[in-house]
């Protein structure tokens, strides 16, 4: 089969090019060895881990029998926390080496390689210690899911297939890493949430306990949102930002509280749009479609009050 | 390289902890032997193999030639029925044992394994004798889509990249699985089709032919939706249930219908919200975005007025 | 166990007949041989090494160094484009086979092959000599993804986790195909980024650099829409046709343009339908959930006035 | 491309009645269900893990850290003795199926599974019980390949790269259950090192601590040979019956003492045969290339006396 | 890590010009498309299928039920009939193109890859057919080592694990396609069981029915052997050439009748070497190590008389 | 199914106290961290891939295209060098920890990470040089089989097949590493060729060009044999030391020339045995089981003048 020679020389050099002149405008040092960065898989296969720890008899190995529970629990511990320091530890040498956010130099400005190694192992630590109560906020949102949806039959059906519990487990988890100064990796775990239900946490957002969303597609929390204990959500609602705020040098402005507070036992129906640091009041009903930019009392029923369809016939 | 040792007692303990309070909350017998639940992994491979002997020449292995469909299809059925049948069994066997729904269980109240094979094997032959009339409805379905939407340039294109065409796909077999009582296996494929489309139709949804979904991203189709034959849906459509009743006690009540009926040759656009058990009329249009909670007339265009937006400049 | 034998006779015999039926309700010409398709598996892994490719340090094997990058790029484009090849000459194949769209054949009107392999090496060609230019452009919608984002501390955070960078990178690629007369491919590459990340855009569109789309779910963008330069879109925002139009015989009418038009500059908040063959103009902003079916003047503001909704306490 | 349909039926039914005659020939009841049997690559999976968890720094997974080395093995025992006991289940049950040697049936002489399972379980209890003795013995082993051979730099090296310490390994797990009644699968997994390295160890072969073969290839150890302790053997020596004794209607007798005896301290250098149940006293050398069918008392030094080749120039 | 450049330039420089060199000295036509060769993997895989086709209950995949085996054998079949061919394909191609032994070449000399095609097609064909008598000779070789072996304890455990099975089974396979003049690839099966068993039978030598070799390491059976029916040897045998002929240029001559003929019923032990073409008549006996260049009278036994060895205490 | 629970527990413990027991005997450090010690299975894929840059048409990928060949050498040299580096630096670093052989440490007699990374880099580079030497000694040899043996048809067959020639490509990569110092990798590469066709060449014979060697199994070639050029060896032949030399104090004395001489166009046919630092002289056929422990002077014809077998009929 006569394949043609494809002129590859010509395209490498122009990608060649390309790459360089980018390089130059990011005033990127010359990098070498190998390329240090955070692997998605390698997150997907710690995430995997992390759920079948937490569950071991629904999430963990098909053959595992309750009494080997804790044994498997162990041995994917040692395994899991290994693999994720050294996702940390990636993380933290990229950003010492970009000096971005909060990095770790040695006194020659350089990165100091074990200054990372303890901070990420530090961190991995933490991070471990607070398993035992993602767990327990995790129970607690499966059974908000079976008590708040009439065609959940049991609780292990809510745990093995419904989307809003993928997106609470892996937001718990990424949660820790956020607040452990790991955003990056934060963020790549609410991505891997967000392709496989639709539901676009940040991972950021404070979420308090028995937490539902329902059916979930389109739904967006931002990064400062606050949540309190027993709401429920629906699928297409945004907690979003109501605008970015710049500087004087028309730069955006960032770290800022600009996403909504939502107090406990709020339930808000699908397609509402709560935009701006504005709080929805305890035991509030949001109804279907409704546009909200403003605070709302307690126990609030706030109905869009659509003008009637036209209809012809 | 020092890595810490994690301190995976303490770890491993706190979670075990959890994992005891937990199964006293839900008064769970103690588990022997393995889990016994059905695998999301396992029923993937299953509706893979089901979507190459529904249309080998199309989603079948890319080797296959068309002389060797029947022996293709004859071998893939044999290996598939019979892995579908351990899932159902494992299904039963997991509902007797936590006494969920319609349960098998013997004069000791046990669940009783031989009545448990018998009824999967009902259930499994039943399924696939299903599957020459499945194939036909979703022909129809293809050729829905190929008339409908102006970008398609063949029914293969159709049916190799449409994504409303996969979930009708796992739909209409997932459907088959919901009406022979095997609701969970059945809302497991929905989710996997769900995570792949962004389209969220519940297994008992009621479905007739030649329907096709565009776009899809976002669409919710309700439990106990009856749908006529030849509708055309756009993304981000719900049709859900208005709200949810409670019986005198304060729980919810199941099994009611709660969802709209669509008649045949209905149109509804983008964004379009319908909630409740609300009558479209046959031939109906929905326009974008309209929020309807009462019955249509058949032959009825709706269009949501929308106030004019404010422009400034 | 007592396993079922499934009457599998029966069941191969009724898909056998569904298949005949199909057959020949479509007129399909009996096939020999194998079945000649494109695979979805193949454009997956020939999308995979194009990322690699266009962003070696990024995107390519996690063992790579800087300044192994030249001669990895060539490796694997000659293989990634061989691969192609044979992907575009399935479909040639296929479309001459079944007289779809333009088709190649001989003075019998039978299919060619030898000037299928010709024009299939010639497509392949065009593409990978864009390749440095889509580079090119892909950095410009890294930077303002980072620029337009306070939540995005990097910009290889952009490209590795933001699903609208995902989501434009597939349709960078799948336009080139387009535009080269292997449609079916480029939808096919399409909808696997639709698939990943909620975002529906067809490989028709035109869009300019420094495009930006966030959240992204939900978000719709038509066959003939053209996007100018530096424009950004939130989530659920559709760029639609407004109704499609039919030809005498009640044909539908397929490529004329039914889509928008989005100058430079332009902002569209989530949630906003913009149908029609409309011109928004330059440095317009669109407010959240606007509805709009006709031309906007440069730099306009465009707010959706919402009734206010109702709330009772 | 043409390819021919094979004429497959012919062929099919052409197999067909040749397992058919076979079967007959056979006596074999017609197998309902599926085949159980033992899986050459089950054990090989068993005996890499058994390898593993004997020697779990030098044949564990590669990422195992000294501290976790107990978490490790408790995690693979328990995985490894239930893959084990299927193994030996599926064996003790094929046998009861053909009333092979020792079968266990019920009163009606069915095979009884309660029984069969409860005997598989005791086995691979006795089996995991022998695991510590066994690494002992390895340990002895792997000491006396060191000494013995100028060549070994270090007790690692044999571990890693000796095929006479794979083949002793394999042997010492295979000989525990050849003892305790699954000759079957000893005999599997001696074959499995016999492919390996070729040296083809009977599992019934008795033999003694610090045991070393060099080179290896073309050993072979009969089934009642009784070796001691720190005996050394070369490549191609064989530990043979002299002849098969048969019984007054001429079938071949087994289960009687056929092979050599081989007491402590014996070297036996390359080539060398010994053949039937004979005597080699504590101490003896047995030079290449001896051919011996009678007893040597202690410290004997056998060398073959050769008859001077023939040299022409 | 600071790992080296390796100066690869001059490294792939340096292998160009040794394969330059080699090509020079080859008189190597320039090469062009991919390299079209048949590939031991695929060989692999299809004698692990053609096993599974021959003893479906026993070799075949372990899900297999028998009520299934007939369309387990004729999806294979069709499977791996048509990859055979592939593999003789490109086999007849590779020698058209360097013009070894017989070669389809058109009216200009060139490579006629229509009348390859049609070639490999009759060829598989042939193979096929051959199918059913191979199962009915490895039966007989089956009960063969059953009835010779006194360690043999059911015909199960011959087929499962015995090394002269594995090697009889690649043989007769192999052997039908060195019949059937694709050599090259009888030789590449006869050395997937060589590397398994260090059995070495080469394609060409015809072997009659209830063949049994025990232990086997190190036995070479040459191409022009003729073996009779129930003939039986041992480990480290060799039936080889007794020196290679030249013609009058000095070259090696082939094709000529150089190995030994065994008749029927006789057994060879182990290390004997037989060389040349004598002939071992019918119910010969021929002892361990016998050195054998001349012909055997029927029912000889036939013992090598070492001389005693020396022995010093 | 009543799995027992195996009583891990007391297994565990077992191991755990067999182990310290040997660390204890072997005075070992206790270990930090992982295990680092150089891989089979990275040694087996490094192996794979210098095979596939020395013939990359023959034994590189299957879909290479000839004008491909020097960037698919380039890439796969740059991948398998820092995977060999790798390797070569756990190998050292072990070495270091139990100060076996030459050891790297620092000032405080603790092993030295930067010298280890240095020398292992420079090892490498060497290694990395020598392959095109290595190509063209191959070349000889595949020459060298084709003219040897009749039944060879084409240059491509003995690449693709001859079981020799695979152990003698590995083998003049691993007596590389030999001569570099890496003999633990050189030794675990000779056992990969020896495993898959039971030749067992040490790592540290020097062998010239032009090497054959037929058939193959069994034949065993020491540390210190010298190999001339255009040498052939049949199966079964032994180039071994006589004895083992012990110094003073009784342990075995390593590193003196022990093992035959062969010079240049010798022949050794099947079976025959060289023992000790004899000389064989130029042109010598040494005949099949021969034994020889006296140097040979050149062009000698050595023939085993057997005794006549005793024929009984």
């Amino acid at each position: 089969m006569a394949v043609a020679n494809w002129k590859i020389d010509n395209i490498v050099h122009g990608l060649q090019q390309a790459r360089h002149d980018w390089r130059e405008s990011q005033h990127r040092p010359k990098e070498f060895g190998g390329r240090e960065l955070p692997s998605k898989e390698a997150l997907k296969a710690i995430v995997d881990d992390l759920c079948g720890i937490l569950f071991p008899m629904r999430l963990g190995p098909a053959d595992l029998r309750q009494e080997g529970e804790d044994v498997y629990i162990a041995f994917t511990l040692d395994k899991v926390l290994s693999a994720l320091y050294e996702q940390v530890r990636l993380t933290l040498a990229y950003e010492a080496r970009y000096r971005i956010s909060a990095t770790i130099r040695d006194s020659n400005h350089q990165p100091d390689a074990a200054m990372i190694q303890q901070q990420a192992s530090s961190m991995v630590q933490t991070f471990a210690n607070a398993l035992p109560d993602i767990r327990r906020l995790l129970d607690s949102d499966v059974q908000a899911a079976y008590e708040g949806d009439p065609a959940a039959r049991s609780v292990d059906e809510v745990l093995l297939c419904y989307p809003g519990m993928l997106a609470i487990t892996y937001h718990r988890l990424a949660h820790v890493l956020y607040q452990n100064n790991v955003p990056l990796l934060a963020r790549m775990i609410a991505e891997l949430a967000h392709s496989a239900t639709g539901i676009d946490i940040h991972p950021g957002a404070q979420i308090g306990k028995s937490f539902f969303i329902d059916h979930g597609t389109g739904v967006v929390i931002g990064e400062t949102c606050i949540i309190g204990a027993r709401v429920r959500i629906y699928q297409a609602v945004t907690l979003g930002a109501k605008r970015f705020e710049v500087d004087d040098a028309g730069n955006l402005q960032k770290d800022y509280a600009r996403h909504p507070v939502v107090e406990d036992d709020v339930v808000i129906y699908a397609g509402a749009t709560i935009l701006g640091r504005v709080t929805i009041g305890k035991g509030s009903v949001i109804g279907g479609n409704v546009w909200l930019t403003h605070d709302i009392p307690p126990h609030s029923q706030i109905m869009q009050s659509m003008p009637k369809p036209k209809i012809s016939v």
